[in-house]
């Protein structure tokens, strides 16, 4: 089969699947865990095969780690299943609802996107999260996975798919590319692929977007900052530092720039000796394992060799690395993190609530945090539930995205046989009276 | 100054303009109005000009009408402005609001977009409304308007823009461009154009999502039906079609395909002297102007010659026109409408409220209509006050677009100090408890 043909089929079981009621869905992720459990040997085997052939091939320690799927990881995926079941429906959510006129009522209800493509790579979990998202979620879903994980993809899609099926789910409402040519063409699918969601390096995000003219939600980079401001507390601001930084430097909402107000900088300390609060910081910074990347100005204050010049600051390390740079006022932080951030997640430590309030109106970022860790963006944290990934486009969905992202919504209007002619003649007038919402529809 | 310069400096204003408060952009809205009060001579001078020019070039009368800026205009303009700035403002609503621990609380806060480009064709009136647009939601904006009213829009940029500025809206905030080589180049200019809003045509609209890379908020196609039920009552059942139809034919929002259920179509109509519901529907169409292009059954049924093949159903006639089709089922309805609409807005007329709410749910279309016209799908009638246009794509905004459609969301997190450290190590745990929402954040 074509993959155009395979995209076609997903699309007709996305329409088939726009009726799916609560019952049938968290059935089908229901049996996704048992036939998970029942049919554990079988994924192990395959994942042994994937393994073996991956360390013939020389694959790192920390990617072979990634890829394995053994009984923690399927008890893992298992509790994952419980928990995203447990979370109420998605879909027929009333968003607005109001009374146009008597017997015209007009309602704003959340609704499936349609076909959705989820591109990842070599975490073989991922494919059981991604449908269960997928199945709760009402849409249909292509799946494409890292090939180092191919036998275990398979293994895993092969207990999924059917399980769906005997619940009720559609046919093809789940399917599984293979190789990369088949998702070259699946970009070009606009046709029937409504939305794009890719899980994995910056690179790689970064290559499906470029070509790609489906909407693709995920992020490309993950710049955030910490901003000090001049009436910080500078045990708080050391102890956010260090944990925006290190608590997991290789994750997209680590911090990679810290901007030092020059008036915190320059000021004493007295729970640090009355050193200075730049020194108060670095000394906290390196005594996390943090190497810093100075500025001249703050470089001059250290007493050390700058390291960065006036350029670009758009920088990710991803490691136990962090660019520092003196600033002058609130503004310029605010145009520093405008100008050089990845628009993801950006914290400001200051006292003063209208320095905070402007800072977090004014910087264009998905997340903007006053007095907390950036490392605190992330689905779970936010208490969304199960994450489909972070987003730093600004439409549809932005920063951590749930189950509400792989929504959409559709206009319900219910009359009694009322036209607009005899609203344009006069006859009749709107009401446009407010209904209550918030709840879900009656099934 | 090149295009490339024009929407940096548009995309700086974005950014300034993300902390203007309700005050400051319900001024701005004010002295637009003010400003075409008082400089109304010299916009229908241009106006005149471009008048002229268009008739000497052969301007076809509906185009010259919809050309015209000249008094009355000025009024339905000042009315729209006032109407607008009398909306609540769109930024700063709490869309979702969750206390994350003891002092570290999550809010979801609708903000601005950023810089988005409308591109529109020779109605000038359209270049207030954008503009005013833009300031109540907060946005920069980049507008392109028709050549054949260039006089008439640059006098009337040449008022809102200062007038703005003088109430406060930062510099830049708006950007008038003149040429059609200025829009090719802003179409690859993804680094700082966030959205375009296209109006006009079909052909327009498809063709600025042809060659863009930036998201295009829009619709293509009006492709609507009716679908008549078995157990429609058949006086609602033209009546819906006949205003579906033919109260304005040549909107996006008129249905251009009448499914009709085989079992109506033979049924007699009591009140039609017992003919059956197919000449009933026909005689009300036809006699409402409508020149009806059958398919072989309904055309055996009237006895008539058919026009309609088994093929190509998605006809956009947007006159007296309309297609007409016999099916045998709801399911047969359903499938029709997603594989031959333009996801735009479709109605079931029916008794069933079974029917009705199996059609709602199955139809993947922006609007699903029971018993109500399709010429509903309006945003003044919908009652979102001032409509951007109307979206017939899936992500971000759907149907009829209101202020709301130019906003996006932030994640604002205030917390006292904490760190993702100690809720890793288990020390600290999330409570994840809901706050109420729903109101604005005080300025």
């Amino acid at each position: 089969m074509t993959t155009k043909e395979k995209a076609a089929l997903g699309k007709r079981a996305a329409e088939a699947s726009l009726g799916l009621g609560s019952a049938v869905k968290d059935a089908a992720i229901e049996a996704f865990a048992g036939g998970l459990r029942s049919g554990a040997a079988q994924v192990f085997e395959a994942n042994e095969a994937d393994l073996a052939e991956a360390e013939r091939g020389g694959l790192s320690a920390p990617l072979l780690k990634r890829l394995r799927f053994d009984a923690p990881k399927l008890e893992d995926s298992v509790a994952g299943l419980a928990a995203l079941r447990a979370l109420p429906d998605p879909v027929g959510r009333i968003l607005s609802a109001r009374k146009l006129d008597e017997g015209l009522e007009l309602r704003q209800v959340s609704c499936p996107i349609g076909l959705i493509a989820m591109i990842f790579e070599s975490r073989p979990d991922a494919l059981v999260q991604m449908s269960a998202l997928a199945a709760k979620s009402g849409n249909a879903v292509i799946l494409k996975g890292g090939r180092e994980a191919a036998r275990t993809n398979r293994a895993l899609a092969g207990i999924i798919y059917p399980a769906g099926l005997a619940a009720g789910l559609p046919e093809h409402w789940l399917t599984l590319l293979e190789s990369r040519e088949e998702v070259a063409e699946l970009l070009g699918l606009d046709e029937y692929v409504d939305l794009i969601v890719p899980r994995g390096s910056k690179e790689f995000v970064a290559s499906i977007k470029a070509r790609s003219r489906i909407p693709v939600m995920g992020h490309a980079d993950g710049i955030c900052h910490v901003y000090v401001h001049e009436d910080a507390e500078a045990a708080m601001a050391a102890r956010l530092a260090v944990d925006s930084k290190a608590q997991n430097p290789a994750t997209c909402n680590a911090a990679e720039v810290l901007l030092v107000h020059s008036g915190f900088a320059r000021r004493p300390v007295p729970e640090a000796g009355g050193e200075p609060g730049i020194r108060f910081l670095a000394d906290s910074l390196e005594a996390a394992g943090v190497r810093l990347e100075l500025c001249p100005r703050s470089a001059e204050l250290l007493g050390r060799e700058a390291s960065m010049g006036e350029g670009d600051w758009a920088v990710e390390y991803l490691d136990l690395r962090m660019a520092v740079k003196l600033v002058d006022s609130l503004d310029e932080a605010i145009a520093h993190v405008n100008r050089f951030g990845s628009k993801h997640t950006d914290c400001i430590v200051a006292s003063s609530a209208r320095a905070a309030r402007r800072f977090m109106d004014e910087v264009d970022s998905a997340g903007v945090y006053w007095n907390a860790s950036t490392r605190f963006a992330d689905g779970y944290r936010y208490g969304l539930g199960a994450e489909v990934g972070i987003s730093t486009g600004k439409l549809h969905a932005r920063g951590p995205v749930g189950l509400g992202g792989l929504c959409t919504y559709k206009w319900k209007l219910e009359g009694s046989g009322q036209i607009v002619a005899d609203y344009a003649s006069g006859a009749r007038h709107f009401k446009h009276e407010e209904l209550s919402h918030g709840e879900r529809e009656e099934e």
